[in-house]
């Protein structure tokens, strides 16, 4: 079979839902190139004690790769948390095994390819970068903040990010370099804009791969604002951001257009968060494409999360099906 | 290909051998039968904390069967031990695992069972029972210890042990009971004696399952003596303890009859322990097999390690060989 190659850019839950989507193809080929500066939670910790690559988004592409007959075995093991155990609550048990590959093998690159052969993971999953950086935010007040976990930080909500930057400068991943320049199709979200889309773009060598690529590169919005990174902006402005770090239009946007029940509404609104706003209407560049990409499926919050979740999700067989059609 | 049957009672490193010995061989279907009163380092702490069955000598013969493409990944993934990290320090990876399996899984079985899959394990690896258990531990004065880790304290050894129990009393694992029924040779040792062979034959149901077995029943002589264990016993008084506690005299015992260096006398020596005498030509029942079992491969000490470790190995080639020589 001739496969297509479709390459998700992002992070952790979003690129996750995106792959759960896509993997249902038999004929696709399947990469995510992944975000590297998260520093909080279980990941932070790790990554403060070992040094290494910080390994929370690179797990939950790992667990939504994993295919095979046991592949809901391996899903679990490797999102398992432990809620309790001195030192170890908290932690995801497929950080650990990431961060325990990483001291075994000879480079970041190489403890995920292990770990990708040891679960079976049916595709590819690597870092934009193997260096290990921080995110370098900056507030239209001119205050600047270091850590992607201060996206997170309600007293720095409501304010407009002006720029992010990675720190120190670090070169894109050869096999990330690759994988976009073949794909026939490159999609970017949906995710945290500031925290798990644009810092892939500030890896050098990003925007020259993606510019080089004859994919077709699509955008997909969130299904809502974030209080402390996307306040009161509009799928236009979102896409403006994009555009502006990624340079290069992309091809296609896919937009939601079902409707969010009140009750889920009002979780958010507690939170001053709010429907992305559909004014992309006005943009003559792009096309969009407007489904009902609303997950009905109820999300727990995880006992012993360090970090509030999100309760609203993109629809995974609705998604993988909206993207694949654009192939 | 009809597959001869075989199952290692036993716990850690020297089940481990014996396993890594025999799994040369590809008409030879294994089974690990292992002890789980273990309540010292990692796995204590895990124990105490999670409260599951305790999972190092478990992880260890994990290890041990692992196969394939990936077996030399997995193994060091599954024995990796973290050498620093709050809280994570001198945990092993493998026992990570296994206690986030027993909680995602019904029963200590199907966690080992998940693992055996997810890790592509080729043979069976079954606790001896699925209670939680202590060994109870007394010695000629009257003295009583509870806990396998009181096995490790030096400031008990040179003390003769009279008996030893599990509290609370247990139930033999079906599959485990199954497993040595069926097998046409039962490998017993090497390991230590009171801590990691012994138990095994206390759980109810152990000694009725090896009765009814037609396979040959093979105990497997120590190297050495183990000061807080086995100080100034023979060769023949391991012999008489193991058909004590498993009501089955030996068809045959393996002893090694190899010479162990001066230097590895000497550290040895250090600690009070000596090579096990061999004074089994005064037994009658059962076959003596002499075989130079020394490895002369060196063992390093794991940093981190809570415990001191043996450097002192059987030889996993030979031991392998003279087991399956006597199928």
């Amino acid at each position: 079979m001739n496969k297509k190659k479709i390459t998700v850019v992002g992070g952790g839950t979003g690129t996750s839902v995106v792959l759960q989507g896509l993997k249902k193809y038999p004929d696709l080929e399947l990469c995510a190139v992944v975000v590297v500066s998260d520093n909080g939670g279980s990941t932070g910790r790790l990554r403060d004690e070992f040094g290494f690559l910080p390994v929370g988004d690179l797990r939950q592409c790992l667990a939504a790769l994993a295919h095979g007959d046991n592949e809901e075995d391996i899903r679990q093991l490797l999102l398992y948390r432990f809620s309790h155990g001195e030192g170890l609550k908290g932690h995801n048990l497929g950080n650990l095994i990431l961060t325990g590959l990483s001291d075994i093998a000879s480079s970041p690159g190489k403890a995920i390819e292990i770990a990708s052969q040891i679960f079976a993971i049916e595709g590819k999953v690597l870092p934009v970068t193997e260096s290990v950086v921080d995110l370098v935010i900056e507030y239209e007040n001119g205050q600047v903040v270091i850590g992607e976990s201060n996206l997170d930080d309600k007293n720095l909500g409501g304010k407009k990010i002006t720029s992010i930057k990675l720190s120190p400068t670090s070169h894109i991943y050869q096999h990330a370099a690759q994988s976009i320049k073949e794909s026939d199709l490159i999609v970017f979200g949906p995710g945290d804009l500031y925290g798990s889309l644009l810092p892939n773009a500030c890896v050098t060598g990003f925007t020259e791969a993606l510019q080089e690529s004859k994919g077709k590169f699509v955008y997909v919005v969130n299904l809502m604002t974030h209080y402390s990174q996307t306040h009161g902006m509009t799928a236009a402005d979102h896409v403006e951001e994009v555009v502006k770090y990624c340079k290069r239009q992309p091809d296609y946007i896919v937009m939601n257009n079902g409707i969010i029940s009140p009750e889920i509404l009002n979780l958010y609104e507690n939170n001053q968060e709010y429907p992305v706003i559909d004014d992309l209407d006005s943009l003559t560049d792009g096309m969009v494409v407007h489904r009902d990409l609303i997950s009905r499926v109820a999300v727990a919050q995880q006992s012993g999360d360090a970090v509030e979740r999100s309760v609203l999700r993109h629809d995974v067989k609705e998604l993988g099906q909206v993207l694949y059609q654009l192939l």
